[in-house]
């Protein structure tokens, strides 16, 4: 096992590297920080190219050593570097990206689309809730922030490896939803639209959440089945876009 | 109106020194950054003890100036020394405290409780969320965040101005509503206790969410009318406590 010192290091260079959704791209490879996310992994069958830790971490843990590719023993200050945590739990891993244009052969359940969310702790709670509410998949729609930038993958808590996470052209999503009969439903800060506690649908549906100021871009608002607003007192602004996927997905997906 | 340039000036260090609780409980005041919620202090017939502005920002809103006791105009270095934000709006308010420990005369409506609760952007988004769901009031429990520190005023969006929001002892506020006959619900992550779905109060009661890691405290837990979970699939920790709350207040509160 190789024992690195140096964040001048070229390996540890890349692994910062990896924070840069070119990075990634170029190497087809992401970064897991911490226990929880490694073990996920590994449990869902998941290959670790690297296996990066402290010398206390990696000595506790020869089994997921026995794992890896690679194994590197690092100093935390190496640690603190590559993960960007202030007190990181001194394990990580690379892993291959998944390949997130794999339209499945057959539409079914319930998935979220989401429309240009910028903020990566919106996005990673998001997906993380709806893995929760029992979805089938999220499709991320261009203009979002990357699903697997750090944060996204930080708050995500490895809903990666539970649920079907993609991206892809929303209108064409939209329009294949709609073709198999599929109800698809936009969200609008418009109490002319449907109430959200009148909807029931079926097992399989397609709900929309947009960008955190602008909300749906219009195009899609109009190739919806049906848009849907939560009545709430005051301002129309007030609920986080986190907190009203949240609300929508238990409400229409109530399977669990 | 005095205009100040430097960031060692006496009135730049109290603002700045407003981020602090001890600071906030010697003076009694808080500070409320950007036009979003100075203009919702405001409406809310709050008084503005001292409006800090940069030159351009104050020049177009002299009926503003006219309403504070006191206006200062400072430089754009100052603002985001004092606001602790990248790029200030240049506005910015000193507000009083309100008495947080006023209970009301009868309790009605739907509450509320943080137990505690000890990210302040959850404690924040919890206040307008409830704001939204149309609750009464919410009661932030000891060892909490602090309710009127700078994150949580920022991710409460001027919600403090359209609720009550107090502090106190839970077991006693728990205590009261039990005697007054209103039902207390806490949430719990164990499928044995009550799902969310089946529990339809009256328009009096109160919900408690508890700590981010640990959940509520086992003594209020054997306090409460009912606890509840939201069903959902997998890990049992994979919803943010805000986006519980949420969806747990939407269902209780259906009156909007």
């Amino acid at each position: 096992m190789e024992e690195l010192t140096s964040i001048h290091n070229q390996h540890v260079k890349d692994w910062k590297k990896l924070q840069t959704k070119k990075f990634r791209r170029q190497t087809g490879e992401y970064l897991l920080d911490g226990w929880h996310l490694v073990n996920e992994a590994v449990k869902a069958g998941h290959h670790l190219n690297q296996l990066i830790g402290t010398a206390d971490q990696l000595a506790d843990h020869g089994d997921l050593v026995a794992l890896a590719d690679e194994a590197y023993t690092v100093t935390p200050e190496i640690m603190r570097h590559v993960t960007d945590t202030v007190t990181p739990q001194g394990i990580a891993a690379v892993v291959d990206l998944p390949d997130a244009h794999q339209v499945p052969a057959s539409l079914s359940g319930a998935w979220l689309f989401l429309d240009r969310v910028q903020d990566p702790g919106n996005v990673g709670t998001m997906v993380r809730t709806a893995d929760a509410a029992g979805f089938t998949g999220v499709v991320v729609g261009s203009r979002s922030a990357d699903i697997f930038g750090p944060k996204v993958v930080r708050s995500m808590q490895g809903s990666q490896f539970h649920l079907q996470l993609l991206e892809g052209d929303l209108r064409k999503w939209v329009a294949d939803f709609k073709a198999a009969g599929a109800p698809v439903y936009g969200t609008q800060l418009n109490p002319a639209a449907q109430n959200f506690r009148d909807i029931h649908p079926g097992a399989t549906f397609a709900l929309i959440m947009g960008n955190e100021g602008q909300g749906m871009s219009n195009e899609l608002l109009a190739q919806t089945t049906a848009n849907l607003y939560i009545p709430m007192r005051g301002d129309a602004e007030s609920l986080n876009v986190a907190v009203s996927a949240g609300i929508l997905m238990f409400q229409l997906n109530q399977e669990l």
